[in-house]
């Protein structure tokens, strides 16, 4: 829903307004770093959320710090809305532009500034990928450990904006819990360095607090990342099981007997379907294939394998296969890593759902998933995060059948429901964005969203940070209790569709 | 420096007051729950940093949310400053009363409301004890693990307010790290709730923001702890070493080595002179002794004890002792936890530093201190956190020796800005309070100050929890530029004095 405060513009009022910020920018940045041209817009117009899209009225590319604090102060002079975007990879929509506002592409920000191996960190720009940061510091023995699915395009500055997650966060924290100092310019223009290198900070923690904060606080320009070293040994136990409770008791079983995977994953027959006919991996066809990963030492990860391998026995798996060496390893967790494109194949259109549920009901969702899927006539297939919870259903449709894209949100909405319904939360990972924000209705309280307002407010006073996005008005949520209501219709009149 | 809004009250108005807000305090209260004579408040004078001591108005002693909200919406009414109080164990006066306030102490909040074992979680009213957390899941093979030395005494809610450590917090984490939701009470008397069991939450991260807020921003009123599994093993290793930069150089090979230990300690010659003179734990006679515990599986800790050893020997290590079960690894660790006694009886006082500095300078500043004891003319004794360069220097003075309390405290600033010097922190654990809020305006500057402050606005708009504490005016900061030119007199002149 769009804030009172940004009226929609007529044609002629939008050309002439993008020609009064094109005049302002171009003062402030070089030619090359500022797009108007519709052919040069087009882009930008989604990010990894891609049924929706939406040029911005022009699109600055700064690469530079100074550059960010200029862009952003005339845009507040001029009250326009900016929307930051790293890679444009985000599953949200939380990178979707607004027809009159500026789009902040901080992809051209991709320096590695320092490495500092004394203290184990890398100082790099927003828009350096994910994986480069690992690939960088490998001739060290080091590497940075949160490992998004995306993370070959991905952009560091949009993994702290939404407090990525990964594989292997169950054992290394998500993006908040490897980061040490961030540097942001606030919608004033101030520059202010949040954390720092000592494991706890005096005053408030800015540092979490602009983790996950997804674009609507600040524009983050620097980040001190922290390495640690390559682990000596990796392992990768995978296991079929005949059901999924069974699988799911392995789970619970692996976490309650202490050890901490590596990483913990599940998928179902429906996605090892999808993986076996994409990759040469030959999965075994069961109903619910579980990988457990395990690092460390030698000696950890070899009795952390005969314990792991135990419990996955004693809770029913049909087969465990273990990986012998490291290209064995790699080869295993592919058809995992590959389970998105895999999917993509099977048909026209997928919508990746991300909710989190307490681990102890993951069968029981499961079943309602499936019961969800036959009542509203769409396949799902799942992989989840079975560590900790986060799942990852995957609603098939095709865009091109009339209707078939509302169907599928209306499903994804009620397989969110039903998490929050269990205890469990509307993300894991992927963020609220434009795609769950009439969720956070469902999840939060009018208390808990009168004082995200109040912070944020206290941030960015004029609400021109990436309006509409993540936190719902509480106008909004009274109007989407009377749209639930009536069928959820889609909430997001004033944007374009594609 | 008092806030204008809350002048001096004469000892009449003082009274008058008094009494109106014991009278309306008196209708949402048992009456054992309201204190107001001069004797009931003493206890209540001052916290674990007893050379500031100021009676409050009143002690209100809620033993439920719903009190909770009565007293802060009626002391919000009236405009009424209220600290809250949770065991007083706290070490820079964070619990410290106002003259004209309510001192709001939760330690009659002290139920255990349930422990989810399935889930792993333990949700406790703000007045539970630490170690009584652990002491009641330990028939279940659980604990609570952040381990603050005051763990015996000092209440959960506190440890929340101050984002607590701990020996083992290098391997385990702070508070926040094992925490799954806070709920809270506002100012405005609203009851929130923040986390949940989910590894992430959508929105804000509030829950991240409410640890270490020292009482800023809200009253909390219940608290979900994560337990963990007891680790089936623990050793720990003792090495003596013949200079610091040796020890401060062990410390570094151990993590850089990649093994996580669950502590590692570090004392100096002084420290352990105390030790050795006040329990009989026999420590050899060294510059510096380093603790190193491991905790795991048996497998786990017999590798990295081996490595461990291996580690300490090559640093330069005179002598390594390792537990061979678990009554001597108690015994090796009773020294360092009686260390703060230990000093105590050596000297009339001593005064408690906390700060925190990046590992690798370690023997660099503990050079320092030793330097700035010469000038100012006291001795110091170090023992610290060595995993995570969080320093307790105790500056060793009798009170009763004119202004020896006030070169102590100047000697301490002096040893914090030493450390903010080498790119390190004012605080590691104890909190700011009242007793660093001057060093808060040597690490931060004019933009983060104005943040902090505008996020509390946010939460306590009419600045009523805890002023004057934590986080420093713009005002008092230009004072205290100009106070420290001056030779740094004592900032809080409208406090009583003990």
């Amino acid at each position: 829903m769009r804030p009172a405060k940004f009226p929609r513009l007529s044609p002629s009022a939008l050309a002439a307004r993008r020609k009064e910020v094109a005049s302002r920018l171009g003062k402030v940045l070089p030619p090359a770093a500022l797009l108007t041209e519709p052919d040069e817009l087009r882009p930008f117009e989604c990010d990894g959320l891609s049924a929706y899209r939406q040029p911005p009225m022009a699109v600055a590319m700064p690469d530079r710090t100074d550059q960010v604090q200029a862009v952003l102060t005339i845009c507040r002079e001029m009250a326009v809305p900016v929307v930051a975007r790293g890679a444009g990879t985000g599953l949200s929509g939380g990178a979707l532009p607004l027809a009159d506002g500026v789009l902040l592409n901080l992809s051209r920000m991709n320096q590695v500034l320092g490495i500092d191996l004394a203290n184990r960190l890398a100082r790099v720009q927003p828009g350096v990928r994910n994986l480069q940061i690992s690939e960088i510091v490998a001739p060290h023995g080091l590497y940075y450990a949160p490992d998004p699915s995306s993370q070959i395009a991905c952009s560091i500055g949009g993994n702290v904006a939404e407090n990525a997650g990964g594989v292997h966060c169950l054992k290394y924290g998500l993006t908040v819990h490897n980061v040490a100092e961030v540097e942001i310019v606030t919608m004033e223009g101030q520059r202010l360095t949040l954390g720092g290198e000592a494991l706890d900070s005096p005053g408030y923690d800015l540092l979490a607090f602009i983790h996950g904060s997804e674009g609507l606080l600040a524009v983050i320009t620097e980040i001190a990342v922290r390495l640690l070293p390559v682990p000596r040994c990796a392992q990768v136990a995978v296991a079929a099981f005949g059901d999924v409770a069974a699988a799911g008791g392995a789970v619970a079983g692996i976490v309650a007997s202490g050890v901490l995977p590596a990483g913990l994953e599940m998928m179902d027959r429906g996605c090892i379907d999808a993986v076996n006919s994409f990759l040469d991996v030959d999965y075994p066809e069961c109903a619910a294939l579980v990988l457990c990963e395990l690092d460390g030492t030698q000696q950890e990860v070899a009795s952390q394998i005969i314990a792991v391998t135990r419990i996955l026995e004693h809770a029913g798996a049909t087969g465990v296969r273990v990986s012998r060496n490291e290209a064995e390893r790699l080869k295993l967790w592919s058809g995992r890593k590959a389970a998105f494109p895999a999917v993509g194949r099977m048909s026209p259109d997928y919508y990746c759902m991300d909710g989190t549920i307490p681990r102890r009901h993951l069968a029981r969702v499961l079943k309602e998933i499936q019961a969800l899927s036959g009542r509203f006539g769409l396949p799902v297939v799942n992989v989840f995060h079975a560590g900790d919870g986060n799942m990852h259903p995957l609603i098939l449709y095709d865009a091109n059948r009339e209707g078939e894209l509302e169907t599928a949100e209306r499903l994804g909405g009620a397989i969110l429901e039903a998490c929050v319904a269990v205890g469990g939360t509307i993300t894991g990972e992927h963020g609220v964005g434009i795609e769950k924000i009439d969720q956070m209705c469902v999840q939060f309280g009018e208390g808990e969203l009168r004082q995200f307002h109040d912070l944020k407010a206290a941030f960015d006073p004029d609400g021109l940070l990436n309006p509409g996005k993540a936190v719902p008005t509480l106008a909004r949520c009274a109007e989407f209790g009377a749209m639930h209501v009536h069928g959820g219709k889609l909430p997001f009149p004033e944007l374009e569709r594609f």
